[in-house]
């Protein structure tokens, strides 16, 4: 069944109010007829079973409204839950090229919370506004693909002190990626950490050429972890992958247990 | 250091006899002058450190030698060796378009030894020659930026009973991810299984649509275990660098131990 993102105050009462672009999609692009069924997401982990209602006047206007006949809550159904269970922050600093639209893309299917888009001692090029407006449409659009709920928060792109600034309170769980450096694995350290990963953890990922020295002392007394990914040298591209990858089978075959149980 | 990848009968005594191509890249592409120093690998887990040896009377000739510094063999030197110790052998279902370009190359940093394309129930299209030889050449770049001394194979496209007929006689570590099914997570199995994990891995990830009931069928026949790779759902190109990613760190962190002792 087709699947739309739409805003919180997109809701009244029991309707949708779609926007002309959404009516636009769902009637003129994938034509579906009025009464047909289709589900909208609002980004915060409700899911909307709603119906195309149109006045046959209408039908070729800007505007439309969807009833909604049922309301799901991805707290409520563990089985068709797909976000992961603790917050997932990736400070990713900015690669050269288009490269940061494929790794929004794949880390929001493996359930990112929030991206930093980072720039950092080494990076090239400070993106436009239109590269974040951008980011942020292919995360809405990869977040319905992937059936999450909830879409991924992509922040402005800013400096790594700025960033430090923002994080939560909490410092536990925080792992800086570092190439070529002899740190212990990253999975290694989830499994032995004593604090709970299932609260949240924060991701750091470098540029093309790394972080340099100063970068890697600051992230430090920020209290982050330095960590391996592997032996393997990993483009910039694929290495956030790689990373929520493990978060993700660490984080799932953590919880796993409580779920038989 | 630029690296280039050779064909081993290119070994001549302590001399290696560039292709036109190589030469035609070493001297005009990125301008290398006679008696620089190069790298070339074998693909079979080699190293040579070589010194471009053109006689001015042929500098712009079509041929050319390079004398031989030194050789490295990867398994004696540890640390700079980027090969993961077990050999992974990844049977992919073929996705649409161009995506199994991207596959191959995020696959080949990631250590994968043997990619077998497959051409499932549900695979649209069958690829043409040109695409083989492309993928190899993908396989070849990729393996020289993440600086490993092994090329994976690709095979060439083939349906699964023939690519079960050729693979090795032990069928320990064979995992068969599946989207959407209530399976034990690979790095739960990966970690828990009483084989070593260190000999051979073989995955094996579905087209879009996912596995037809027959092809599970079958592959429990053939002693593949099914398998999860977590609750979200994840694009045919994401999931196998996913597979790859776990693989990897749980192959990284089992001989961990082995390594400092």
């Amino acid at each position: 069944m087709q699947r739309i993102a739409i805003a919180p105050p997109q809701i009244h009462d029991n309707y949708i109010a779609l926007t002309p672009e959404q009516c636009h999609y769902l009637t003129r692009v994938i034509r579906l007829p009025n009464g047909a069924q289709f589900q909208a997401i609002d980004g915060t982990g409700k899911l909307y079973l709603a119906e195309l209602e149109i006045d046959r006047s209408q039908q070729h206007s800007s505007s439309g409204n969807a009833r909604i006949i049922s309301t799901f809550n991805s707290e409520l159904d563990p089985i068709a839950n797909r976000e992961l269970p603790p917050t997932i922050n990736l400070i990713c600093a900015l690669p050269k090229g288009n490269n940061f639209d494929d790794i929004v893309r794949a880390c929001t299917e493996l359930g990112v919370t929030t991206i930093y888009p980072a720039i950092s001692d080494r990076t090239l090029l400070v993106p436009s506004p239109q590269k974040l407006q951008r980011w942020r449409k292919i995360a809405q659009e990869a977040a319905e693909q992937s059936e999450r709920l909830t879409i991924p928060t992509i922040e402005e792109p800013q400096t790594l002190q700025t960033i430090f600034s923002q994080l939560s309170a909490s410092n536990a769980n925080r792992y800086w990626c570092e190439a070529r450096g002899d740190r212990p694995h990253l999975l290694e350290c989830l499994q032995s950490t004593t604090t709970p990963i299932t609260t949240q953890i924060t991701i750091a990922i470098g540029p093309e050429g790394g972080w340099t020295p100063d970068e890697l002392d600051r992230a430090i007394e920020y209290d982050f972890q330095l960590v391996s990914l592997g032996r393997q040298i990993l483009r910039t591209i694929t290495a956030p992958i790689v990373a929520l990858s493990i978060v993700s089978a660490a984080t799932c075959t953590n919880t796993r247990p409580q779920v038989l149980i």
